[in-house]
């Protein structure tokens, strides 16, 4: 493969202008910085246009060869690896192109960074609700890609549910420009959802047109403490319906995790005594800061009362409300329990409290001396779960423990990805939560709309055909 | 054909249980009550079970023979006509299986009637929020195919948004389970959306797990005259902001539409004086009643205030709100103007006021006696269209109807289906909203899941093969 590889990197050199196509050092240098591993690729191509794009992708179709897109580089499941291959950087197509305020629209290249649409949008007197830890590197392209999720999705969704229109490019350089600004549009096949979350195997997102939301004008943030997981379902709803729509966080912390953040060398105090099962950070966003507010207050005090809650605190100012969130963000401090294994899953919220029954069991039967911090986005189901203190970290010990943790959750039906997607690292467990049917499925919109397998192959799909051997 | 479909009938009547399989006047019998053309069926189906579902499509797979789904028979653009063909209802799968308010989700049959699925999840204290003129007839399976929109888009979405996992049987009766109960799950391709809005031509939907809402504790409603189009916008971005997330409804009245359901022989009274050329109403859905309606009134007067809108009334009780939304939903006025035809429309809220002076005017060109009645969900893009008063109801004047509401509408990007869909009716213009390469993307999307086109062939797309001829 390498004399073919050679001549269509000539060929692309030909069809592009100067410094498109990094090689060597220069190609090494792109590879840093990756948030989970990235290979060493053949060459970076950094097309400037759409047109660049589908240029690149009729020579890569014509020659057979693989490409693995890279937005920000802050994936977690290594669906940027590119060991040896060619990848398609869209780091060069960052341009806004427009921000609508009053149609609620934004349109954006697909390799602007969340955190420049977001301060751009917010200039602009609006709201582009996507809010992730990446914030700062992720790209727009690379949250469509993996259907990003963060901190708000019990509010406004996750990214699937912010993007109006997308335009694509096929395998084979087929420019699908379906760029709708519509918030309801029936008129044949939702093509953007292909793109939405399928990690660059059915097409490389080049352009969006994003959904913006009002700006909204009050932010109210409590830190309660709950005596019993089943008062934490009631707590949600009661606080869902309190709020009128509302509520916009809803992060549960296990008193390991919240001890651990509270604790030197963590800098965070704790806001509430230890000795109770369950913290929970609870924010609402909405019109009226006084109103909303008192309509905060009155809601958790209802909580208190019916013994929902058993302690509760109210941000005063925005330095105690960043204090609340500093604890549910300082997830580096996991660290301390090292060697440690970090997963992603969701499921239903009735079945969370067996489910960490179940794998804090496992792991001290077989380490005694183990640790389990487990947090999360309880409103949506998805629970981060890290196991640690471990006697190793090495691929042996990392399966024994995905055994564990996903074992427990595919009895009952839970997803080995909530949020972080699939890329490499989780393939070998898709099966735990998808049927056969469903991966046969998936392999058949893949041969329709990839039918040589040069996206991002071997990433979610075991790899099929000419690849297979490569991309292993 | 006739041979091969009667060898088919034997062996779905062998098959199948007792009374699954109707012909003659039974079959015509079930065909009677469509909101648009349904056909003469040849034979209706009547399956009991998802297994029966997928006997049925491997039989008429191996056969080569169509098969068209019905649901409610409510849809508006002759998706369900089935003039000679096998029929399959799905009538009998109406068991709602589980209701789970703490999980937030409900588990039901396709064939379920909206409104018995509302009201049993309401009795239970959560909401389903699908709310459209069609809800005692229309089923969650038809609200499914058809990405059914409705009244409360604004705040909760299509139906798109509101369904968390789907059990499909594709063309070769393969079932596809993909129950997923949970928000956040981005294990592998999101295969649900293939399913939503493809008018069952890649699949037929048998159950559903259906993300329940809070249900709210306050309502309150607005009806306002606004003397600009270009202080829709702005009042509606007032009003999402000033609600702080509770906006549930925007629904804008063109005058004539306004001086039409309040005059004799329509049962509404002018609720504001004439002579305004907009009129809007406007709802939100909340928490706690008496704050609730502090704000909403606030908010309305601050737009007064600001000159947004001009006069305002406010609904006291349930009456009052009955009394507005009665003249927002007295559409079957608009047949005095005999004889009209009626469009479902989206587009960007910047475009609309041209638009609508532009169709004024070609329209008035050809039939100055023509009327217009212009009427919609504005905060969704979404606008139904009447034109009436003309000369004929021929398939002739159609055509040029078509051609100057579809025409203005392809010039400004708009799309021709906002949330009815395609179906058979709306087919010749889905290239006027949609793309070459993307018409092409949707028929590689319907070779790959339904290679035989036995799935409700020739709606939505042109139909190839076999079947070309016999479906036109």
């Amino acid at each position: 493969m390498a004399a073919s590889t050679d001549d269509l990197i000539a060929k692309l050199k030909a069809a592009l202008p100067v410094g498109s196509v990094l090689e060597g050092a220069e190609a090494a240098e792109k590879a840093q910085g990756g948030w989970s591993r990235l290979g060493s690729p053949r060459a970076v191509l950094r097309p400037a246009s759409t047109e660049e794009v589908s240029k690149i992708l009729k020579l890569a179709h014509a020659a057979g060869e693989p490409i693995v897109p890279w937005g920000g580089k802050t994936g977690l499941v290594e669906g940027g690896e590119a060991e040896g291959h060619l990848v398609l950087s869209l780091d060069r197509m960052n341009h806004i192109e427009e921000i609508d305020v009053a149609g609620g629209t934004a349109t954006v290249q697909a390799g602007c960074i969340l955190q420049t649409v977001c301060d751009a949008v917010e200039a602009e007197g609006a709201l582009f609700p996507l809010d992730l830890g990446a914030r700062g590197s992720a790209t727009i392209g690379g949250n469509i890609s993996t259907n990003a999720g963060g901190n708000r999705v019990i509010r406004y969704g996750m990214m699937r549910d912010m993007v109006l229109g997308i335009e694509a490019v096929l395998a084979d350089g087929t420019v699908i420009s379906s760029l709708n600004h519509l918030i309801k549009n029936n008129a044949g096949y939702d093509l953007k959802q292909l793109f939405i979350g399928s990690e660059g195997t059915l097409g490389i997102v080049t352009r969006a047109v994003l959904r913006l939301r009002p700006k909204p004008l009050s932010q109210d943030t409590g830190f309660v403490a709950v005596e019993s997981f089943e008062q934490l379902p009631k707590f949600l709803r009661h606080m869902e319906r309190a709020l009128g729509g509302t509520l916009s966080a809803f992060e549960v912390l296990w008193e390991d995790f919240y001890k651990l953040v509270t604790t030197e060398p963590a800098k965070g105090k704790p806001l509430l005594d230890y000795g109770h099962p369950y913290y929970v950070l609870v924010e609402s966003m909405g019109g009226d800061q006084q109103e909303d507010s008192a309509r905060f207050e009155k809601a958790l005090m209802a909580a208190l009362e019916d013994g929902q809650v058993s302690d509760a605190v109210i941000a005063k100012n925005q330095a105690e409300r960043n204090q609340m969130w500093a604890l549910r963000d300082d997830v580096g401090q996991v660290a301390r329990n090292w060697p440690i294994f970090t997963f992603d899953v969701s499921l239903k919220i009735a079945d969370m409290q067996s489910y960490i029954a179940e794998v804090r069991e496992e792991l001290a039967a077989k380490w005694p001396a183990h640790s389990l911090m487990v947090f999360g986005h309880l409103g949506d189901g998805n629970l981060h779960v890290i196991p640690g203190s471990v006697p190793e970290h090495t691929p042996a010990i990392r399966k024994e423990v995905e055994a564990i943790v996903y074992g427990a959750l595919r009895k009952r039906g839970g997803s080995v990805s909530a949020e972080h997607g699939i890329g490499l690292e989780k393939r070998p467990y898709l099966g735990w939560s998808r049927s056969p049917e469903e991966v046969a499925l998936m392999r058949t919109l893949k041969a329709a709309l990839d039918p040589k397998s040069i996206l991002n192959p071997g990433k979610v799909l075991e790899p099929t055909g000419a690849h297979a051997k490569a991309a292993e």
